[in-house]
């Protein structure tokens, strides 16, 4: 392999990224999702052209990061604060649901047995990994469509926010139940998670402060994007690193802290920029390129059709049901729903965590990517189609 | 180290480069000079906060292209052609000169002896490590000037990447002297040369028709810069590659070919925000962070002072004497000789290659990164004095 192998993956993933997003557009299919199947098709899914690297890896990273920076830039206070209670509800809903069906569906498959039994924990963590919603590619579809800031979309930003919290939480009861011991306490993980948000709130205030000063004596300089992307990267890294919480939603608070700041559109151009010129295209092409149908029997070609299915339904009955009761319309409620029904990383990292564990076996991965690969090409449509029928 | 460490580095590099760069101003120093110095301090020579990566690495690459793509795009092709014989010649005398200085350095520190002994073809190789200039910093220097593509900016750039070419032919003709076998012949790499500047002009203007009628139809689009920059990086890659040539003339090339496109500024713009927001700055803060003082005995501390100010003064004699013959006045010819005396990672890359075919220690790497440090600091405030000056 050449040592410069990344210019030619970034090239190629560049390319078919957009030659997709186009074709696909024409088809009235959104431009993510063209991204997504430019993946899977240059991965090893079909031609192999582009094999997934660290370097890859990061840059796709880093991708989601300034996403979702982007997304907590365009918040609009008012509207998260509004939505806050109701988020909140709609996350535990959407985190409960999944959580049993999820149970549920791999007991049906291999078997009921009692709480607390080694299958039930076994089904226990097959829900807890269905319940991570990852909400980057219904941000990148909000965005396209125009609706990212409007009730709905903050409404369905913040709940997945709070459902990356309490999938922590849920994650480390879910392995304390399993008896690790090396696994920190319930009380350590919500004192983190309540360190970390009182944290970034109090000095949130001062970096608003300072970069509003910097905004105001350097208006249209460079620098006021650049200093803000730092804090970003260095929220992000916070959250990761001392908090064991998703860099992105770090990265996502750093965007809230400065979505009042008067260069706020400067910022975020600057950032959508850099972001479509290469960091996003890996991103959503690294979705794709993840995938892999090999080492698929029927059984488990079964399963993880099932798998996927109530990943899907789970997710929109827990979340559109919850939105119904809290007064959405039937169409809002089922636009929360279907929101949130995108799967990402984090649900990788807790079947990463669960085969450490000895909870899952590897073959439950391809389930599990699939589930990431389906939700993050079916979302974007049913959103489209969703918001087009009002 | 956490598995995020890369946000970490990212905000600190970003930020300090920033920050530097701006403090460096109010001092009249070059910005580029200023974010050197601030890899400088934050890399393992001061603070050791931030330690050079292979993710860190690629960016910096990825920097430089991005960098050398911007140089090729705003070439003025009128320009070019009238300087490229001028520019052949100044390259010429630009190796020769420092080949012969640094063969008489090395000898004049550890004894002379006959050409073809071991000491001899040490010396040589040192002059060799010496003659490769590397142009992005002053690429980088002279945008910032605002004077790139003037005629003394062209004729730099031009002979910069003809230098490279004459770089790796030297290089083949020293490793070859040395006996090494395994080293490929002079006669397959002038042949990989021309293949390669052939076939990159043939392809180009086919790539030049497409891009004008993409350009044409979908002006202002993002698939113009997006596509653009996917050919920078194939181009580059198959340069470094297949042809033993740089990435970064691939990509210089890249960017002459695309350089009459009526949405270059629009292009222009995209990578340049890119590159400015993130990969820029991690490239010239990579050149202070790979730099380390430890290990170093007096004598081999006088011998890399007297390495450095050979290396600067034979490009400047070299090239501004030549340069001078070729009808530029006594200031533009010093602007030319100033211009070529930066060095890169070809001089590392060449110092590896002694390394690997013993002609080299491993304790040479610091005076070759000494004078990569040096002469991208003292280049910027020279080239800015010059120009001040007039």
């Amino acid at each position: 392999m050449s040592n410069v192998q990344y210019l030619f993956d970034l090239a190629v993933i560049l390319f078919t990224a957009k030659l997709f997003s186009i074709i696909g557009k024409k088809f009235g299919i959104p431009e993510v999702v063209g991204e997504i199947l430019a993946g899977l098709v240059i991965g090893s899914a079909v031609l192999g052209i582009v094999v997934e690297s660290e370097f890859l890896r990061i840059m796709a990273e880093l991708g989601v990061i300034m996403l979702m920076f982007e997304a907590g830039l365009g918040t609009n206070l008012q509207e998260l604060k509004k939505s806050g209670l109701k988020a909140t509800l709609i996350a535990c809903s959407g985190v409960i649901v999944p959580l049993i069906m999820g149970t549920v569906l791999f007991m049906s498959f291999y078997g009921f047995d009692e709480p607390g039994s080694e299958r039930f924990m076994r089904g226990l963590f097959l829900g807890t990994i269905m319940s991570a919603t990852s909400v980057s590619i219904t941000v990148a579809a909000l965005k396209e469509l125009g609706k990212l800031s409007e009730t709905v979309g903050t409404t369905i930003v913040s709940a997945a926010i709070i459902d990356d919290v309490l999938g922590i939480i849920l994650l480390t009861i879910v392995t304390g139940l399993s008896g690790q011991s090396e696994s920190e306490s319930v009380l350590t993980v919500l004192l983190k998670v309540v360190i970390f948000f009182a944290g970034a709130i109090a000095t949130g205030f001062v970096v608003y402060k300072v970069m509003s000063w910097l905004d105001g004596r350097y208006s249209h300089h460079r620098r006021v994007p650049i200093t803000s992307l730092c804090y970003c990267f260095l929220l992000a890294y916070l959250a990761e690193t001392y908090f064991g919480i998703a860099d992105i939603t770090g990265a996502y608070v750093a965007g809230v802290i400065l979505c009042n700041i008067a260069d706020r559109d400067y910022i975020e151009r600057r950032i959508d920029i850099s972001s479509y010129m290469i960091f996003a295209p890996v991103f959503f092409a690294g979705i794709g390129l993840k995938t892999s149908f090999a080492a698929m029997d029927t059984r488990f070609l079964m399963f993880s059709i099932c798998f996927v299915i109530v990943a899907l339904v789970s997710k929109v009955i827990g979340c559109g049901i919850c939105a119904k009761f809290m007064g959405f319309n039937t169409g809002d409620s089922l636009k929360v729903g279907t929101g949130m029904m995108t799967r990402g990383e984090v649900a990788l990292i807790t079947a990463q965590k669960g085969l450490l564990l000895g909870l899952l076996t590897a073959d439950y991965f391809t389930a599990v990517i699939l589930m990431i690969l389906v939700s993050s090409i079916v979302t974007p449509i049913c959103l489209k189609k969703q918001y087009s029928n009002v």
